[in-house]
């Protein structure tokens, strides 16, 4: 795919679609580790209500999952390779954030799969219709997030000690998933195109004076340093929902 | 529950009903330890593509859990105590039954949901009409015996060995799953009556000279032997299906 394809095929598979596929592998990818987790929740979640209505949310993560798996079909992608290029992305988070109790391990999934929901709707922009549309479908489940909010709070207004553990715990794991993303942009150089290109996009769209290619080579410095003040702002929203400090 | 209420109220919820929902609870608990354990199995699955097909196995038995829980509630249960009275009932077969690999894990829940499947049908019989539909739908599955015959069939195919050893464990799993139905009916004694009553029903149907309560005393004797031959007659055949002697 060459630079030059950028912007002249949005509407369409093309060119682009090699993005498009790149970012659809991540969000498949995201959607069958939850299950996973999910999964691993219902089984340790400490009563029967819990336990069905995690194993629910597992189940609708391979629902959302095999969405995404389908579209990479349909832009000429191969669904099990698409997924399989992220298979080792959360294995240094995973084995660096052991939860040690429930609420560390419920805090852990909001935190993590907040900031890797945030990234992919960000990159989400920058895709054709069609795809955005289910990203953004896909993205905007949250069901665990209320459930863990839900638990967090109702656990934390009896428990001072807790809370500030908790917030201790929630800058880890921030720190731990920015890292993360960068991995995951610096592997797939597709996902930091779509990043790129969304901010060059809403450049151009604003009423600039600069020049549209002046105005792309700025966005591609600035942008990274965009994202990361964006994730962890939704970062810092996220926790305060749970009256933690960011 | 009083005996003259059996066979007299057999199309509506009725005093009956606790047995159903007795049996109804079982096969949701079964749905339920089954999509924990093909979640597991999608986890360690060693290709992608069998990772995501014991994945959507492991939705489609939370969707057919829901199923049953939804008829329970029709019944005048409580999914969770339904589901919750089966909670200990697999401890014991799980720990005596570790499997060291991946055909034993496999063969593990081709044997075990086999004996259980058989089990449950048989019981089917006895319950109301609607029930007895819903619960033929819920049991008739055969997505995952089908994948678990390919694979042993064609690990077996060149290797004897494991063929002679996967023989052996067959024999280990089934003894042990027989057990299990065994304590089933014995904490839960609407299972048993279930069992019986089909084997009742079916020889008052026969042209019998005896009778219908003299029938109905000989079957509460003959009903367990007769359901061990049948669970182990079937089992047989599962086992020759893979080539294996039971």
């Amino acid at each position: 795919m060459t630079e030059a394809a950028h912007g002249t095929q949005s509407h369409a598979p093309g060119p682009d679609a090699a993005d498009t596929v790149e970012l659809l592998g991540l969000v498949a990818h995201l959607q069958h580790v939850a299950f996973g987790r999910l999964a691993e929740d219902a089984r340790v979640a400490p009563t029967t209500a819990q336990q069905l209505e995690l194993s629910r949310l597992a189940a609708a993560a391979v629902t959302r999952r095999d969405r995404v798996l389908a579209r990479v079909v349909e832009l000429g992608g191969d669904p099990e390779r698409g997924l399989g290029a992220y298979a080792r992305l959360l294995e240094d988070f995973d084995s660096r954030t052991q939860p040690s109790t429930w609420w560390e391990r419920l805090l852990r999934s909001y935190v993590a799969d907040g900031v890797s929901d945030d990234f992919c709707r960000i990159a989400a922009a920058a895709v054709d219709p069609e795809s955005r549309v289910l990203l953004e479908e896909v993205l905007d489940d949250a069901a665990h997030a209320n459930l863990a909010v839900g638990e967090l709070e109702a656990a934390g207004a009896q428990d001072e000690v807790l809370v500030s553990r908790l917030a201790l715990w929630g800058r880890r794991l921030v720190g731990e998933a920015l890292g993360v993303v960068q991995q995951a942009m610096s592997a797939h150089p597709g996902l930091g195109r779509l990043v790129t290109r969304r901010g060059a996009e809403a450049a151009a769209q604003a009423e600039s004076p600069e020049p549209a290619a002046a105005a792309a080579e700025a966005e591609d410095l600035a942008a990274p340093a965009k994202l990361f003040g964006e994730l962890t702002a939704e970062h810092t929203r996220r926790m305060s929902r749970l009256g933690l400090t960011a």
